[in-house]
C-alpha cells in the first residue's frame, strides 16, 4: 500500500495530533555526557527495587495463577481500599473504593476522562500553561482550548469564573499542586476561591490531577480541590512518582454515575490495568510503610531543589525569573520577553546541558521565552555545574539579543 | 452534583456504549458451585507461574532501577525483535522491529487503531458474528459497522467485494483464525480471495487480529493474512494466550507510516506499556522455550476441546449445530431459529452450567439462537457433566417451544 493512499484513511483527530516534542528531545538530550534538565523522571535511585522483588516473589508464589488471570476492569478491590485508606489519613478525604478506578498510569486517566466527556467542538479550560500530556490527550476528542491566566498562588479566578459562565466549558483542567511545568501551587485561599465558582456554577466539571502531592518537601500541607467540592469533582492521582512510574499504575476518583462511564470506557481501552503489577504495588504497600519510603524521597529531592534554587540565584542573569517550588520536580524559568528557549537550547546543548523549552506546554504560541528544568533526576554535583554552565550561555545569548 | 448534572455532561459516544455483557454476565456465573463454559479465559493451571517469578527476580535483581523507569512509547526493542523473530520462524513473516508497537493487550491496539483510522460516521466492515472488544471499542469513534455474511471457511468474499467497492470503509476486522466467538477458520484459498479484493481496492485496511493461531492443536496451519497482503494490512497480536493475560501485553504490527500514528495515540493513552511486564516477559521468553510451553497447552486444550465435542454429539438434541474447532478456546452452537439463547441461560444457570448467549457478539439484533461454549478453562470431567446438564435443558427448552 502506498504511503500515500494510507494518509488518506487517518481519522481527522490525528492531523492536529504531533508526536509530544519532549519525547522526542529526551532521546537528543538523555546521552550520557549530557547534563539534562529535561526530563520529567522521577530518581531511580528512589525506586524500592528490593521490595518489589519481594513483593513479586510472594504473590506469585502464594496466588500466581490469579495474578497472571484476567481481572476486572475496576481494579484490585485491596488496591483501591488502600488508596481510600491514604487518601482519608493524608488528606482528611472520604472516598469510598467504589468511587475509585484503577488506570494505566494518570495519564490513562486523561484518557478516559476525555472519551467520557468531550465531543469535537467542547471547550476545556486550561491552566496557561498546562500539562502536555492532558493537550495530548485531550486533543484526540478535538475539542476547542480556552486558556485561563494563572498567578503566583494559582488560577486567575476572576477569569476563571468569566470564562465557565460565558464559554460553557465541559471541563476545568488543573494541576493545582506543584503543577508540570510551572512548579506553581495554589494557595489554600485560591483552592476554596475555584472550589466556589464550581459550586455556583454546576455545568463544568472540576478534573485534579495531583502526581505530585505527595512530594512536598516544605511549607504547609493544602488540601485538594475535592476537599472543597465533594464528589462534583474528579481527581487523578498516580504511583509513579511515589513508587515506581515503569508500572503505569493510577487511579481516578469520582462519583459513582462518572465511574460507571469510565468501566464502559476503561473495558474498550484495555479490559483491565496490569493485574500482576496491581497485585505486586499492593503487597509492596502493605509490607511496606510508605510514609518512610516517602520520607527518604522528599529529603534527596529537597537537597536538589535546594541546590538548584542556588545555583540559579548564582548563575542566572538578574533578569531572568525561577519559581522556588516546596516540592515536586520542576523548576520554571522565565527569560526576558522576547528572548527564545529555543535558540536557547541549540547554544547549551553545545554545552552539554539540556532543558524543555516552555512552548512546547502552552496550546498556543505563547512561552517562547521560558523553560522547565527538573531537578529530580540529578546529583547535587550535577546541578550546581549544568546549571553555571546554563547561566553562561544565557548570558551571552541575552546580550547577543541586546546588540 | 446531581446525577441528573453529570449525565448532561457525558458525550455523545457514551449515549450508545455499555457495559460489556460479558463480563457482566461472568460475575453472575463464576460462583464456585456454577460450571461455566462462559469465560473466555485461559487455563491457569497452564501459566508459566515459577518461570515468571524466576523472570521477575532476574530484571530486578540484574536492572531493577531502569526496568521501573519510565520508557519508550514503542515498547521494549528487544521483545520487539523476539516478536519478530517469532513471525519469522512460526509464519514465515518477514517484519522489522521498527513495524512493532507494544500494546496494554491486543484490546487496546483495537482502541489505537480506532483512534488513528475512524472519523464519526466512517464505515467499519465486520464478521457476522464478530468480536464484542472490537464492537466495544471502534464503536467509541461512532462509526457505522456493517455486517458481512460468514461461512464455514471464512467471509463471503462477493459480499467483501461489493461493501468494499459500494460503502466506502475505511477498514475491514476479521479473526480468521479460531474466531471468537464463532471458532471459524478461513481456509487458505479463502485468505487468497480476501487478500485479492484488498489487492485490488486499496481504500480499505484490512485489520487482522489473531490472538488465536498459537493454539492449533489438530489441522494444517495456515498462512496469516497479511502474509498476501505484506506491510498494507494491520496485523494484532497478543501473549495473553501463550503466556498469561493478566499482565496484559499485546503489539501491533504494521507499516511505519502507522506505527508512527499509532505511537502519537498511544503515548495520549497511557504514555507507555507497562515496562517492568515487557522486561520480565521477554526474560522469561528468553529464558525459557516458548514452543514446549505452548506443546503443553495445546495437548490439554485438544483433550478439553475433545470432551465438549463428544459430549455435545451425546447429549445435544439433533436439531442443534455446534462447530469443532481445530484449535482456539471456543465452540459455538446455534439452535433452530426462533428459540431464544437467553431464555435457556435463565433455564441453565438453575441447573448450575452457564455460556454466553450469542446475540452480545452481533452489532444487531441477530443471533438470538446461538451461543459460545468455551472449553479452555474446564477440566474433562466439568466439561462432561457440564454438557449434560446443558443438553437436558436444552431438551426440555426446544420441546417446550414446539407445543
Amino acid at each position: 500500500m502506498e504511503s500515500k493512499t494510507v494518509q488518506n484513511l487517518f481519522a481527522d483527530r490525528m492531523l492536529v495530533a504531533r508526536r509530544s516534542f519532549i519525547r522526542e528531545i529526551l532521546k537528543v538530550t538523555e546521552k550520557p555526557d549530557i547534563i539534562s534538565f529535561a526530563g520529567g523522571l522521577p530518581n531511580p535511585s528512589t525506586f524500592p527495587v528490593q521490595q518489589i522483588a519481594d513483593a513479586a516473589a510472594a504473590v506469585l508464589r502464594e496466588s500466581g495463577a490469579e495474578a497472571l488471570q484476567y481481572s476486572t476492569t475496576e481494579g484490585y478491590l485491596p488496591l483501591r481500599e488502600f488508596i481510600a485508606e491514604r487518601y482519608a489519613a493524608a488528606k482528611q478525604l472520604k472516598v469510598s473504593p467504589d468511587e475509585l478506578i484503577i488506570t494505566s498510569g494518570s495519564q490513562q486517566g486523561l484518557d478516559l476522562i476525555g472519551k467520557v466527556f468531550l465531543n469535537k467542538g467542547d471547550k476545556v479550560l486550561l491552566e496557561t500553561p498546562s500539562y502536555l500530556g492532558a493537550l495530548q490527550s485531550f486533543s484526540l476528542c478535538e475539542p476547542v482550548f480556552v486558556h485561563l491566566p494563572m498567578q503566583e498562588d494559582g488560577v486567575d479566578v476572576a477569569a476563571l469564573e468569566a470564562a465557565v459562565t460565558s464559554e460553557w466549558p465541559k471541563l476545568f483542567y488543573t494541576v493545582p499542586e506543584f503543577q508540570n511545568p510551572s512548579g506553581i501551587s495554589y494557595s489554600t485561599e485560591r483552592r476554596e476561591a475555584v472550589a466556589g465558582v464550581f459550586r455556583r456554577f454546576s455545568t463544568c466539571l472540576l478534573v485534579e490531577d495531583d502526581p505530585y502531592s505527595e512530594l512536598r518537601f516544605m511549607g504547609e500541607k493544602k488540601p485538594p480541590l475535592k476537599a472543597f467540592l465533594g464528589d462534583s469533582s474528579i481527581l487523578l492521582g498516580t504511583f509513579s512518582k511515589v513508587v515506581a512510574p515503569g508500572m503505569r499504575l493510577g487511579w481516578i476518583c469520582a462519583n459513582k454515575t462518572i465511574i460507571d462511564k469510565l468501566v464502559i470506557a476503561k473495558q474498550a481501552a484495555d479490559l483491565h490495568t496490569n493485574y500482576f503489577t496491581q497485585r505486586v504495588v499492593y503487597r509492596h504497600l502493605k509490607d511496606n510503610s510508605l510514609d518512610t519510603h516517602l520520607s527518604s524521597v522528599r529529603e534527596l529531592y529537597k537537597k536538589q531543589r535546594d541546590a538548584m534554587v542556588l545555583a540559579c540565584e548564582r548563575s542566572f542573569p538578574l533578569d531572568v525569573r525561577f519559581t522556588k517550588p516546596e516540592g515536586g520536580m520542576f523548576l520554571w524559568v522565565e527569560m526576558p520577553a522576547g528572548s527564545s528557549s529555543l535558540d536557547l537550547l541549540e547554544l547549551a546543548l553545545k554545552e552539554k546541558v539540556a532543558f524543555v523549552p516552555g512552548d512546547a506546554f502552552f496550546a498556543d504560541s505563547r512561552g517562547k521565552n521560558t523553560m522547565r528544568l527538573s531537578f529530580s533526576n540529578c546529583n547535587e554535583a550535577a546541578i550546581e555545574e549544568g546549571i553555571q554552565r546554563l547561566g553562561k550561555v544565557m548570558k551571552e545569548y541575552l546580550s547577543s539579543l541586546s546588540h
